[in-house]
């Protein structure tokens, strides 16, 4: 293994020796980026590759793609593999081909070359001998313009997988490259969007896979899409460990909210195994395919069909153009009837833990780069109408009105005055609007939403009732009427204390503090859903820009991610069963 | 004069006797409405009996047109008119017709006559000699169809004149009775909008001009469109006291806002007529068109007209669909070019009074039904527009927030903090929201209207710099940021001391309290405007429902109207031009 720094830095023709073999037997690929050194990072250098083969024209991409070996063919067969052509073919087991195999793949290997004039090429990382038949038989249907992008495309595959395990960088910078890489697969062209089943959405997943590949992990995607890595533990009969976040986004989203809770512990997973480190547990990374909502208004969708908590009638919910998430998954090739086999059995997990920015600035303004959560928070939201009385703005005297908009402002400070000094409770009123008012019209009505939470149910319950008490003197006083709709309640859920502890530790050892900020989480996490299923325990990392989330500005310094890494890494290697 | 309560309870053979003539020399129309009775209001009795007329289908309504004399015909030479019509024709100074008018009148009579077998009839009130032959000419353009119906809705017109000469009723629920009538015209199903020359707004100009007809004044309409009703005065040489108010409504709106400072004049000078009083000066009812602002956003337009203040550059305005002022007036067969010529001369003018419900519950809620204008607010309007910093609202702790909403919440109560406790001042947030708020995120932003108004411009200009303080001092405790945008700005306007005596001695005189009431109108009038002509007064009358006007509740007691009208009245008998 070599490090990008090192790449970096090197003379040119040692540069493209190095990197000799990414592209089969095509050195020009490294020379053609050369000169576009220093690059920050090892995806940065795939691209900038994978770029220079989409400019070099037909007619090199042809010579590229014929540098290839037929898989499993002769050259297999007479030891004429590269090294890494090689490795890759006895990965996917085709050197343990039955002989009705053997016979398909050459046949279906005819065919495709008399069709084509050049060969399969495929990335079998991922593949079993069945799914590179399949993958074979399916390809000759393509025109020839159709499988020559097909083999460019996999052939940039196979080079980001040798560059992976190639090419080292720090972890920190990994996970943020990663992060910007997957925040370029949008619904919007200026903004980060993604989500459920939307083919930016599959294409995200499909990127998720490949890093999962690239970890050296055993990847499937379960019915309802989570990507799932499993990296088997070497004990009998191993237990599992369970982390992950989602890669679903809000609308105009952040690069790191959900997704750092998957790359993280991809990098770290790959890490450890290029490191040589085996873990006696199993450690599954998800790659949860729904928490945010966006699409269909139900949220945790993957971490509730993980947990078994999956509710049926949530098929039948229709994104704005109609579409039932039933008609979405089947659309996406995933099976609604295969949803309850998605659940994992708590009898063989030893735990769920999830890396997650805070979404907030305390850790920030600490000068903190990691915390331990101690509980997700619950919350409380209402919708709060005020009816009072419209009236023109210059003929009513004040102390005749009932004016909406003041009700409104008086509970709008109720509520911050309630939700202030008391560490772990916040109250927010994100909605607030005088309908149709206008100017000269004393406000008649007034709409607010309140959104209270706390890292205690009896801390938020106390606050939702002053806030009420107040409302009713508010009511009484003004001469107004105040309705409420609660629209959500949900309790809190604590982090397990024995997970607490172990990411204190870590944090501890990692970052050299005798002690590890301990903070609630304000906002909801897959976290509390698998919190059902199993011990659950949470790392926040520090974000920048003043903690800002579900917001472009979001932020992630490849330091902390490092850090954050590190500790996560700590956690694996001394976590076991029986601790 | 007979009185309707008299109709409502006389025997039905004694009611038909009474209103045989009002549909000429056609009993069988008063036949049918009699079961009808008791009638709330002459124009009920009116309505009644042209749908009678209607239902009585086109052989009764042929017969109807036939009992019609020619104009000016043998029947008019040889005296055997009916003495109504005698009347009305002699008004219309039909019996003074040249020989060449004469000539042409039996040309065309003889013309029409053979087109459709029936007289030509027409309300002559209103109509000069020549205007009479204009129409009779045009209308034998029309085919029998629309001839019969133009004649039908004709011979309903003469019917309302007559009705209103012969039957007297209560000036209170006539006025009312008018408004509710006038109400029915709008340019929405089941709300009253009448603005600036829609079909809605010229056909409330032909009934009010149908009206002050009515009462027996001199009607024109300028180039504006205002309706301007003259009662010339006795005296050689006479000035002139301007009265009235506007037509135009705002959009779902009250009665009475500005149409009862058209309808109560109109009606108390068909009053005092009947009663043959006779005035020094002439008073000069103006039904001004255009007020509100709603359709083409510039307000006024019609005061502004009559006080030689229109500004050019409102000709072009335009509507929502592009159409510009002109172009309205135009199609509405206004001549811009005559707007100049619309304007009055101050030296002719001995003052403008505007009688207007108050728009308010300050009178409601003292008991009184009558109160002197001192003063016409000032007002300042201006948007202000905080940004804060949006968050998530789980996870930004109370102490680190820059919350946009909480900063308006202040704000709001700052305005009514320090608008509250002095009499003529208000201040009002109309427009209060959070752009594109959500329950979960702080707000970043928020924006309000601010509307200060004050029967002082000092009282206002204190008010509103108290607001700017705190508002800066809002904006440095929580690091928001704080934009204003001053998007008006009006001097108050003082009613004349003279005016105001001259209302509190009438109302004192009316209602038989010792002290009249002296009240600001928060609200904007036409009465600001004519300020800049002549000396200016009003009076306001109470409206119920809480004072709420610009709103379908708006509402006037048939006794208030009553009181109010005979406060003008006693106004006007006691004013003259040396007092």
């Amino acid at each position: 293994m070599i490090h990008l720094h090192e790449l970096n830095s090197m003379p040119t023709q040692e540069f493209v020796a190095t990197l000799s073999g990414i592209f089969e037997r095509s050195a020009w690929v490294a020379e053609r980026v050369a000169t576009l050194r220093p690059f920050r990072s090892v995806l940065q250098l795939h691209e900038a590759m994978c770029t220079a083969v989409d400019r070099a024209g037909i007619e090199a991409q042809s010579v590229l793609i014929r540098s290839h070996p037929e898989l499993a063919g002769r050259a297999a067969i007479r030891g004429e593999l590269t090294p890494e052509s090689t490795r890759e073919q006895l990965g996917a087991g085709l050197a343990a081909c039955s002989s009705e195999e053997f016979a398909r793949l050459q046949t279906f290997n005819a065919a495709y070359s008399n069709k084509f004039g050049f060969p399969f090429v495929l990335a079998v990382k991922g593949h079993n001998r069945a799914s590179v038949i399949a993958s074979l038989e399916q390809r000759i249907g393509n025109t020839v313009e159709q499988e020559r992008a097909v083999a460019v495309r996999e052939i940039g595959r196979i080079a980001g997988f040798r560059l992976a395990a190639l090419v080292g960088e720090p972890l920190g910078a990994r996970i943020v490259s990663m992060a910007d890489y997957l925040a370029r697969l949008s619904e919007h062209e200026h903004a980060l969007t993604c989500s459920y089943l939307t083919p930016t959405h599959r294409a995200t997943a499909v990127l998720i896979r490949d890093w999962m590949l690239s970890a050296g992990l055993e990847v499937h995607v379960d019915a309802v899409g989570n990507v799932i890595g499993r990296w088997p533990g070497t004990a009998a009969d191993a237990s599992t460990l369970l982390t992950g976040s989602h890669y679903d986004t809000v609308v105009d989203a952040g690069r790191f909210d959900g997704r750092l809770g998957i790359l993280l512990p991809i990098a770290v997973a790959a890490q450890l195994q290029r490191d040589g480190a085996a873990l006696p547990y199993t450690l599954t990374i998800i790659a949860f395919a729904e928490e945010e909502g966006v699409r269909f208004k139900s949220t945790f969708l993957g971490s509730r069909a993980i947990a078994g908590r999956f509710d049926p009638a949530t098929l039948d919910s229709i994104d704005c153009d109609g579409i039932t998430v039933r008609q979405a998954m089947q659309a996406a090739g995933l099976e609604p009837r295969e949803i309850p086999a998605a659940a994992f059995d708590p009898a063989r997990l030893l735990g769920f833990v999830e890396v997650h920015i805070e979404q907030g600035p305390v850790l920030l303004n600490e000068g903190l780069p990691l915390g331990v959560v101690t509980s997700i928070a619950g919350s409380l939201r209402c919708f709060v109408s005020i009816t009072g009385l419209a009236g023109h703005a210059g003929t009513v005297p004040m102390h005749l009105r009932r004016d909406a908009a003041a009700a409104a402002a008086e509970i709008v400070l109720a509520v911050e005055r309630h939700c202030t000094g008391t560490p772990g409770l916040v109250g927010t009123v994100g909605q607030l609007q005088v309908p149709g008012g206008a100017m000269n019209v004393i406000a008649g009505r007034c709409e607010l939403s309140i959104d209270i939470r706390a890292d205690t149910d009896e801390l938020r319950d106390v606050a939702a009732a002053a806030v009420v008490a107040d409302c009713e003197r508010i009511a009484d006083r003004r001469k107004v009427e105040i309705q409420w709709r609660k629209v959500l309640e949900i309790g809190s859920v604590p982090c397990a204390p024995e997970m607490q502890r172990r990411w204190a530790d870590s944090i501890r050892r990692t970052t050299g503090t005798p002690d590890a900020r301990h903070l609630p989480s304000g906002a909801g996490h897959d976290a509390m859903v698998m919190a059902n299923l199993t011990a659950m325990g949470m790392l926040f990392v520090r974000c920048g820009n003043g903690g800002i989330s579900h917001h472009p500005a979001e932020s992630l310094a490849a330091d902390d991610a490092d850090l954050a890494a590190r500790a996560f890494a700590d956690f694996l290697l001394n976590f076991s069963h029986n601790s």
